[in-house]
């Protein structure tokens, strides 16, 4: 190599080598400067938190037409700070033991409200593929039972769809922990709801499945688990459908408050609702009739393994959680239509 | 009330309302600045590291010893980039399937380098409560199994055990996905043993626990099974200990080179290496003997399940992998060492 190219190398060596550290100071700079200004904003969103509540505890030795407006202001002031990117900036919500078990005390908040749709709509595409297996894995089995396997199921494939199922509960269990933290407002019971039912795949798991002879008699619970299943698919794929117009509302109505939009949620879908509701009652009456026949089994003793009787309680508490959500979740969104009426007509008169 | 303070209140709420929407707007604003800064450092450091790239290729082309020295120098550059606060700008390493699957596309890497400290810190102390846990659990299974269940495990306890293990390897799988993701530089293969030891398991808590006639005899995999599950709980321990000293060598040092690092990694803890190594090579070679064992149990025919053959295989793949994979941390310490004490030498010259 000549002598020119030589130092020509060199000295873009030297160049690189100083930018390296031109970059790691900019870099440090910008962590430390983020991170002061985050302190302080961090700070300031605390310090109105606690005003607000602060001034609501106050209101109610006001006459009442003034409480109530000022009872608005400051409802429009608390959903300015936790529904807008001010949220990032307030403490984090109790990360949740479950999460923590799992992935340890890494922060899984997303500073960016389009991160946190996309985190969402990543939920609901996970959602709409498990719902299909949900749909497919089960109907196979019940098909191959009855067309090849001579009425009996055997071991290996249930127990493979059995490990599916605790993964994909694990799952969505640990994305709807990550979502709440990232600002939904998905309901507890749901998630309380995969804890039971990741509860009941790991059960299921230790469970033996029995064959010839007498087979259809003590395969039962399983027969009847895969039949729930199925419907259990038909549901998901449902609700999968309403969530996302939910979402898709959201995302159209941009950074509106969030009374605006509740009531673009409620309004878009009302149609479908009446579809889901019916379903989603029917599927969990079945839930816990499946419940009550593991029970009877075990008691009766046909089958009289412990996870027989663990798989029927969760299933009874799960039917019973999951109406009683259905119930309060309907409740709530027609006492909240009713009152967006009543100010319209309001604002009519 | 009176008229005075009615009026104080209510300037009050439209103070706080105020206050609500400056803060929206300082932290949009915060958030947009941010993510902007972030996105030119992101730009330069992606340049610097493809610069580097080319130097470095055309680098053979140069006298020998010039080559060394700007070879060191960009090497020193790749270090600052890698290893400081730039490396937070630069592109994720592929999130791995594994992460995704669990838990969505979010973001878990740490920007500051003491928040990654502390994810380390809290990894290694649930290996210390995990390992505990390995030394205690199944020692307490085989003490009452001799004391009190007569030889015959019964299925129930050991079955908790094995769930246990299947979350526990999930979390340590899932933490050491993240620690990488947060520039960890722990060897693949650690992790893929953790999904190995998931699956077996898995398989194992659907592996029947057989009880009498001939207990004894049916429940010898399990009975070596735990008894590798003891000795893995020290290995742990010792190598909780070793690991956390490095980390301490490594928080000590700061935000020295790369190199510097190093040294000061191997330099501390050489005698305990001199201890954790054999009882790792004695762990396992008795991890093979036990999948061996398990192996000749199927195919001799006294237990023919499939999960008997599985939980052989993976026993056996585990353990070739474990050993290899030490005898090559082994020759990279070794290899680092002497290139050490040549530099050192050449210094004092």
């Amino acid at each position: 190599m000549e002598m020119q190219s030589i130092e020509k190398v060199e000295e873009e060596v030297e160049r690189v080598v100083e930018q390296a550290k031109e970059l790691q100071d900019s870099a440090s700079s910008l962590i430390n400067r983020t991170s002061s200004d985050e302190q302080s904003l961090r700070q300031r969103a605390l310090a109105l938190d606690s005003n607000i509540r602060r001034l609501r505890s106050s209101l109610h030795s006001l006459p009442s037409k003034l409480a109530d407006k000022l009872e608005d202001d400051l409802h429009r002031a608390t959903c300015l700070i936790y529904d807008g990117d001010a949220s990032y900036f307030l403490p984090n919500k109790a990360h949740g033991g479950f999460l923590k078990m799992f992935i340890g005390p890494i922060n899984v908040r997303a500073s960016h409200k389009d991160v946190q749709f996309k985190v969402k709509e990543e939920y609901n595409s996970y959602r709409d593929r498990t719902a299909l297996l949900f749909l497919l894995f089960p109907s196979t089995l019940l098909i191959l039972r009855s067309w090849i396997w001579d009425e009996c199921l055997p071991a290996f494939p249930v127990q493979l769809y059995q490990a599916w199922l605790l993964f994909l509960y694990t799952g969505l269990a640990l994305r709807e922990n990550i979502l709440r933290l990232n600002g939904s407002d998905i309901r507890p019971w749901w998630i309380y709801h995969h804890y039971c039912a990741m509860i009941m795949a790991l059960v299921s798991l230790t469970w033996e499945i029995k064959g010839q002879p007498n087979c259809a008699q003590k395969q039962r619970g399983v027969q009847l688990f895969l039949l729930w299943a199925m419907m259990q698919g038909v549901a998901m794929l449902l609700q999968n459908r309403y969530q996302r117009q939910r979402l898709y509302t959201r995302i159209a109505l941009g950074k509106a408050k969030r009374m605006d939009v509740v009531w673009g949620e409620t309004a878009g879908v009302d149609g479908q609702l009446w579809l889901l509701c019916p379903v989603l009652f029917i599927l969990q009456g079945f839930e816990a009739y499946v419940g009550l026949l593991l029970l009877k089994t075990a008691f009766v003793g046909v089958v009289s393994e412990w996870q027989v009787i663990v798989c029927g309680i969760l299933l009874v508490l799960m039917a019973v959680g999951n109406f009683t959500n259905t119930v309060q979740t309907l409740m709530v969104k027609s006492r909240f239509k009713a009152k967006m009426k009543r100010s319209k007509s309001k604002q009519e008169l």
